[in-house]
């Protein structure tokens, strides 16, 4: 077959760029050579599948950047559905600094079971002393909270556990995509991880090169609805949005 | 401490809703039932994190659905900057019919390997018999095009990959977000997967339930920057976006 080859460039437009592109990797250092940021995403049973990898890919993107996937135990762990598992690199005890640390969140059984693991809450604790930047997404800055990193903070959440968050911790919730509070940033439900990680970008490399990011994944959203700010939701659609979640989601 | 009770709906707002997603957690099958869509996605070594996971949280949250991750052989399949990894829980040998089908991009290295895979696109080709829905992200598209399932058609794929896909196939290429020719569903590049599920969701289920879900995974997209669309980006920023992608990735 003609284009039986792996010789030809598939993603790179034009010869100048491939030339441009081989450039670049040689100048980088060695895949996980650790020049770059060093970024820990924490896994634990029952996290949403986009919070830890729509970050990922994003922030993998970064100049010599390393991703690890972490969680109290190396393995295979489980979304809220249970249908898809992300493998965890390292365990929590093989990983004591980290430049950016994000933390996922989850449904109701594994957000309450990660609030309420002692030794995942302890991790998160030390890591964050020396992170450049401790990040969440989701119901991610509850487990921050239950760590105690929030106090007297501002903060956001998945937009059904506002009152969660601010009844329950000394929390002041900002209905925004993301919220910077010092080096913390927590960023709003399951998606606006993406956005959180181009703005984390931003702040790690520069304006440019999340830009560049942006358009190496071509995120140019046009979601065929627009549906997704709660604030605009009918509560009709907001209690069937939760059904959903609720049905698909292995029960607590 | 007062927030340690595994009995605290976290992410339910009210009782009410919380009553609501309790019925129809209730009248729902069993998780895998198999009453709901049958949803299989395609990993091999090399692929975009992003490209099967965006849609995978999406379609996930249809009711009754599975999702399935499938490779050539079962376990943990690396993606194009070899940090992380997915778990494929069947191979395809174990696999043979599916409601839908979805196969993901990857870099060049990935997207080349799954393309010469006689075997995988041998299985593209049967299991596309029996589909409702065969779709693609990214460079999946030329993985599909390889298969010999878009000739004669109209289809979208990465940016940067446009031109070879009309240059090696029988195929028009369509600069928008998700194009659909028949059954097939092709999307743009990595988080184009997201949009496409949403529109896929509104067809196998109704626009109602893709917005609900469109709500429950709050995709409402405020990324920082809007350089996502290469039709507007300068050749500078293509060149950039390039060359940190092929920096990134495991070399060919």
């Amino acid at each position: 077959m003609s284009h039986s080859t792996t010789r030809r460039n598939v993603l790179r437009g034009t010869a100048a760029t491939a030339a441009a592109a081989r450039t670049e990797a040689a100048h980088a250092a060695p895949h996980g050579g650790g020049t770059g940021p060093n970024i820990g995403i924490l896994l634990y049973d029952g996290y949403s599948l986009l919070d830890p990898t729509g970050p990922a890919e994003v922030l993998s993107r970064l100049p010599d950047a390393t991703v690890t996937m972490i969680a109290e135990k190396r393995g295979a762990v489980r979304t809220d559905t249970a249908d898809v598992a992300v493998v965890a690199e390292r365990s929590i005890t093989e990983v004591d600094r980290l430049d950016v640390l994000l933390v996922p969140g989850g449904g109701d059984r594994g957000t309450v079971g990660a609030m309420n693991n002692q030794a995942l809450l302890r991790w998160i604790r030390t890591i964050h002393r020396h992170t450049r930047w401790t990040t969440s997404v989701c119901t991610g800055s509850i487990v921050l909270a239950a760590a105690g990193l929030l106090d007297g903070r501002e903060a956001t959440t998945y937009w059904a556990s506002a009152d969660y968050l601010q009844s329950t911790f000394d929390v002041t919730y900002l209905p925004q995509r993301y919220v910077r509070s010092g080096k913390i940033i927590t960023a709003a439900g399951v998606s606006a991880g993406v956005d959180m990680a181009l703005y984390l970008a931003s702040l790690i490399a520069d304006d440019d090169t999340a830009k560049a990011i942006q358009l190496a994944v071509e995120y140019d959203p046009r979601p065929p609805f627009d549906s997704g700010n709660a604030a605009e939701a009918s509560s009709q659609l907001k209690e069937r949005a939760l059904r959903l979640l609720a049905a698909s989601q292995v029960p607590t």
